[in-house]
């Protein structure tokens, strides 16, 4: 293990480069040409054979077999960017305006690479099989994952694995969670269809406002009444317009939108059928009609209880018991929830504070950056638990 | 008419000793057993013999037939009593316990009777007929009234006229009001039955208390936003209860009752409706069941608008310009309003207030009694209004 | 009078061109420049040399004495247009875009002006003075008789009379009601402040849904308990927005704009300060702010009852007794009432429903047009009121 | 160890009538008279000498000092009962009509005792000191625990276990969480002040049932809007109540009474400040008053982690690794939360439910029953923490 982590070590100049190179140049959601391509083109230089493009749409699916028998062990890493202005003063800044690899997808992208380069290498040592999943388009509902699963990423494949670099958790540190980690996180958009018209004669016209305001308050119930306080749920409403402008018609129709955020699906089948119901009831208790339009967006990342007790130790092993630390779940998304619905595993994250800079910026952000030697300690988990999942130094 | 007004000032020796007669033996609505034999002994007494009793149960209709060709006149007085303590220190304070003529219909009935003698003394002068309506019930829904309408009591008559003695108004003085005078009065009970439980566990309970609060609110709308701002209407729950005492239990129900007051038809129905609009969909909102009990009170008082005139005439001349003042609607209910939904006619008021006490007591209140000459006013405005309905002495 | 009803009608066709001139070159509210110019002129022409020009900023008043005594009338017509775009086919449509006479000021301009040449043309059997108020900026909040009453137009003036033709209102019928004839209108915009963020932690956020929701309901209160059932008034919001258009971020801030309309200065009173207390209230409660800036408007307009009674005799006379019709209260707008506030008077109506057209439209629309006769029968009730009010011709 | 296991297992028939014969004898809380005596009676029996009576009112604390040297354990039993009829047909069945051991403090308190027998009659083996709490009045807020922390019991103590006999959780199972194990439990009592008055006119009155129904849907959002999704928090209205049972009425006032869970002190702190605040905000926003008594309850019951994975690992050794299975945190309450304020310790909970019934009954029931031989369970798991805690036999 020790010769592949030094390995791994040596090719860190590579992973920069590569980085950077994918940083300067990012690729929106399902706009993804360049970066697939590139992708397909190191494992080639690599001399790996066995790779599939065009998975789902823009996936890129590598296959190592190791001189060892085992099991077979998929790793993932997303490539997709976001549309967000690069504002960081760097020499690999990004060259496409308006779009940003503002949330690590490149750093791990980077490290799957070369996570293949080291093992391909070192392929006879290698128990089982690696399968290295190279997403598209994660940043947007319904998500890349799954698009690549319903064209057979995972086949053949016993556990899956994923990582993300984490800008505001310290470098140097890790921490997994089992059970439910990421919430599921689903959108509604109501319109309340009322009759708008002359503001001093109210019985002539059906107020949509009365609807919207009281479907708001019964909204609140769903956690408040009816989702069990031990369980972790979110109804937000975002936006609530009636869009006119003026101060003398009562408005014809408000429009909402809003999101929903749960770690468990009984919370979360719970919430859409209250919005419904409420929506529905109260629309009808004042003779008015509304529709609502409710998308699923990416499940809750359910982590396995053991293929998580397995990150952590491998975790402890690789950067120091120290360092691993207690995480709570988080209310954020991810797709990497449709692997877990298919394959056990464990979706775990890794600290990337830049130490040298004054202000820590989150992901999402203009300004986000990550130490990148992070990128050394993603790749040596990914390696260890490769090992560690076919029974090997543990 | 003079003759006639003088006949009857000289009656009132005995108009006071009837009323106060009635005041000392006072019986419930429905409960009228002595009155109504004391009003027909009376017309029998006097030699009248078309006297009709236990109209739709317990009321008695005599009729007058005059010596001078003309229309039919309907005059009316309640008779029934409250379910009141008398708490005055007068001789003629109430002997039986708990039961009380706290509205003046015993003053309404000595008035009648007594303008019923005078009338029948000079009978050969009296153009047309006229039907002394003596009311059992009129201070519990559904109203004597109604009952007697459906035994005839209009029959034949062309115009009904009634009078209220008013304790808060000054002696002296009377008014009468166009159209829409007093208001219907409406009730309803709300059961919204949720499901109890432990009040950790919300989640397995059926909190009934969200649909009731929210029913609350958007009972408020139906006058705020669905009654034509010209139009008066009033919608207040009284009753709120969710009966139980503790902490620890979240109700299984929620009881609500409520009145609903207004001046005209269209708001009236409307507010109907939308209670059991806004109960049923705000109930099916929370998955809950919730049952409407809604009772039509008393119809709105709809003066005629040419009878409303003739009164207001009447009371000109027989009480003199200056004492006829300006009065608003009611929010008080009265069973009158059945007559007028049959016939035309008027339901005017006469000033009561007793100048020598230091307290005016409203309507219904165990200290309530009026001026009792208020008896000469009445019995002249329905005597004159006999005369007038025929054309005569205007 | 016949005389001078004769002299009005045979200034049909110059009444005719002067409104049809007007009405192709409407002027907005605050910026009527030719307007007031070709009014002073008209005045100059008939030789009436009593004229103030540029009262309380561009508004024109002229003065007749007439050559018997008798007291002061002020007689009102405005002159402003409005921001529509005229839409009708006739020969006489606006040649402003944009800009549209579409509220009968042109018509109401017109009659004063003949009104006033018939009257100076027969001053010599004209009682009293007559002022001829021409008033800009009928349109906008806060109005310009307040402007002019500032400055001095309603000096010595004994009474106040205005007329509104009405679209929608047959041609040949008039009316006016006494006491509150046309409803106040305030507006109000509340802006509350929350702390918008992470959709999905609500924790860190103030979502100032929970106040404007709150708040929206808490409103309907001030019709449904707070305002006697007997009175009017109307509270209406008609802009509610977050504003933003996105599901992760819950608002920052909920702006909401509405208005107020009542028919007396108790409602109305009741109105402002219940607003204000529930904003401050419910964001208190929610530890949030909320800043209202509630705006009066016009008072309402109050008719004096003599001059009311006044104004339906005169009708009578001049339209036919069963031309004169029951009106009810209107919860639009007019300036009028500062007028009212200063003087006796009344503001009337008068019908001008165009016959031969299919459709009617209301005031404000594209397509608004009325029968022109109304400029005859308006301005006879002018010159016959006139009379009246000095004991003439009764 | 195994002998101390064998001597407690044959002193179960002692501890069976001990727990009967209390169990026939129910005291109720802060009325415990002949139970503290039958509790220092059976230490003046044993020849245990060190025992204070009446400890923070009604308590009775005894102190082993062991053979060896080591630190200072104290071991919890509460004794109070509950007034709940008896429904059992059993010969043990509660002698006292409506008061009834239905909670299981017989069990805890028999065991507390048998365990002290055994190790006295084993001190010489016993490491350090043990404390044995006998706490009266746990079922009623203060609790009892808060009397006898502040009378010293926990004087010299290094930590303190408890334990609860469970009787829905299978006999022969034992489980105990980490941290956050047993929720808080405030009690509020809100009224809300209005003006009463008649129905027909709400103008004059002020309407309480606008606030309380306002205030109910704002608590809502102490939990769907203020707490953190990742904690715990319930807020519940258990009673809501006008009081008066009429339909012509608008109620003087409205009582709210009802509770908060949690299970940290940032949530607790947070419903209460929030609970006062939307209370008095609200109640201004209407210009009503409205007043606020909030009881805390019990605290949550933290366990420490360390002391916690000791209690694991001794229910492991005591009743093999299959039966101590994962538990979730409860919203129920326990007082023993003041001892984990002062000392790391640990609340865990052993399976009672009797296997050859029918029915299994929950805690407060009149027809609970445990399984006795859970007595031998506690108390080796209450004996091999005692050494444990000293290092020894681990």
């Amino acid at each position: 293990m020790e010769t592949l982590f030094k390995a791994l070590e040596e090719e860190f100049d590579n992973m920069v480069d590569f980085r950077r190179d994918m940083h300067m140049y990012p690729e929106l959601s399902h706009h993804e040409e360049k970066t697939p391509e590139k992708i397909a083109q190191f494992y080639k230089d690599l001399g790996l054979e066995d790779v599939r493009t065009k998975v789902g749409g823009r996936g890129v699916v590598a296959t190592l077999e190791g001189g060892k028998p085992g099991k077979t062990v998929a790793l993932r890493a997303d490539f997709d960017a976001l549309p967000i202005q690069d504002a960081k003063d760097v020499e690999y800044k990004s060259k496409i305006d308006g779009v940003m690899h503002a949330c690590g997808h490149d750093v791990h992208t980077s490290t799957l690479l070369h996570v293949a380069k080291v093992l391909f290498q070192n392929k006879e040592e290698m128990p089982g099989k690696v399968v290295f999943l190279h997403q598209f388009a994660e940043e947007v509902i319904p998500g890349g994952a799954k698009f690549m699963i319903e064209d057979g990423c995972l086949d053949g494949v016993d556990a899956v694995f994923g990582a993300h670099v984490i800008s505001t958790m310290p470098f140097g540190k890790a921490g997994a969670l089992p059970g439910a980690a990421m919430a599921s996180g689903d959108t509604f958009e109501i319109t309340v269809q009322g009759k708008g018209g002359h503001a001093g004669m109210p019985q002539h016209n059906k107020d949509p406002l009365t609807v919207a305001t009281t479907l708001f308050q019964s909204l609140q119930t769903i956690v408040s009444r009816d989702t069990d306080p031990l369980n972790s749920g979110v109804v937000s409403v975002t936006t609530f317009n009636t869009g006119q402008p003026n101060f003398n018609v009562i408005p014809d129709k408000v429009e909402l939108k809003g999101t929903v955020r749960t770690l468990d699906d009984e919370t979360r089948d719970n919430a859409e059928e209250r919005i419904k119901q409420l929506t529905k009831g109260i629309a009808d208790a004042y003779g008015m009609s509304a529709e609502v339009n409710y998308t699923r967006g990416y499940p809750v990342v359910v982590n396995d209880d053991d293929e998580t007790v397995r990150i952590l130790e491998v975790q402890r092993q690789v950067m120091g018991e120290e360092n691993v630390i207690d995480i709570k779940p988080q209310t954020s998304m991810e797709d990497f929830g449709y692997y877990l619905q298919e394959r056990p595993g464990c979706f775990f994250i890794v600290g990337g504070t830049m130490e040298d800079k004054d202000d820590v910026y989150p992901h999402h952000h203009p300004n986000f950056d990550v130490d990148e030697r992070a990128m050394i300690n993603i790749g040596k988990i990914f390696i260890a638990t490769v090992f560690d999942y076919n029974g090997e130094e543990k």
